[in-house]
């Protein structure tokens, strides 16, 4: 089983970790992390090393409990959510695993874009964690 | 694990419930099959006698796999958004499996009211499957 967890180093990130550790776990399966940045003009040199740096600790966590593992890092030129799609569509992927971040009180009747496109467009099961 | 599907009979939610079957196997779970009406003048009395047996065919294919389940069949003026994440908080759910319907090529930018809904609020991980 291939899951992809997109990992950008917040809580909800982190919790979407711990579902993909326990679904390998159960599922036999290999975890897919993968950090998206869009690149360009859009991000500096160190929000790129401070997601890398984010990416690697992350992997590490889940290569510690003995569960098969890769890294990704991103960059070209897509917004996360199209860029976890296609990631997803281009490796056979069985499942994607993202955050949902809690929003404000006046944002949260709507789903971020990222999210809802992932949910929308992915060509699997999507598990969205809080 | 307390394993909630949301149950209308379609396409989609027969995937979710193909899911949550696996779900339940690997982690020991219960699967409570919930299918939500408004009530009220909404629906006719055949609606809800096509609902009920969608509902009963369903919970029959889970127990044949001798696995634990409950059916509710929930009318209680609620939109059927509102109406799981409520049934989630109120039973200490695990996870909430839905199934997300593939829009037409007009809608399909936007997800389903009711699929945004149980996202947002629900109390714990949900699911999304095609």
């Amino acid at each position: 089983m291939k899951i992809i967890v997109g990992y950008d180093g917040s809580d909800a990130a982190k919790s979407a970790l711990a579902v993909a550790k326990k679904h390998a776990k159960a599922f036999d399966g290999t975890i897919y992390v993968l950090t998206s940045l869009v690149g360009g003009t859009r991000e500096g040199v160190e929000d790129i090393l401070k997601a890398k740096s984010n990416l690697e600790e992350a992997v590490k966590s889940v290569q510690n409990e003995g569960i098969p593992c890769e890294e990704h890092l991103l960059i070209r030129g897509m917004e996360p959510g199209q860029d976890i799609v296609q990631f997803a569509k281009d490796h056979d992927a069985d499942e994607i695993i993202i955050g949902v971040i809690k929003k404000s009180k006046v944002e949260k009747f709507l789903l971020g874009s990222n999210a809802q496109y992932v949910i929308l467009h992915a060509p699997c099961t999507v598990v969205a964690v809080k």
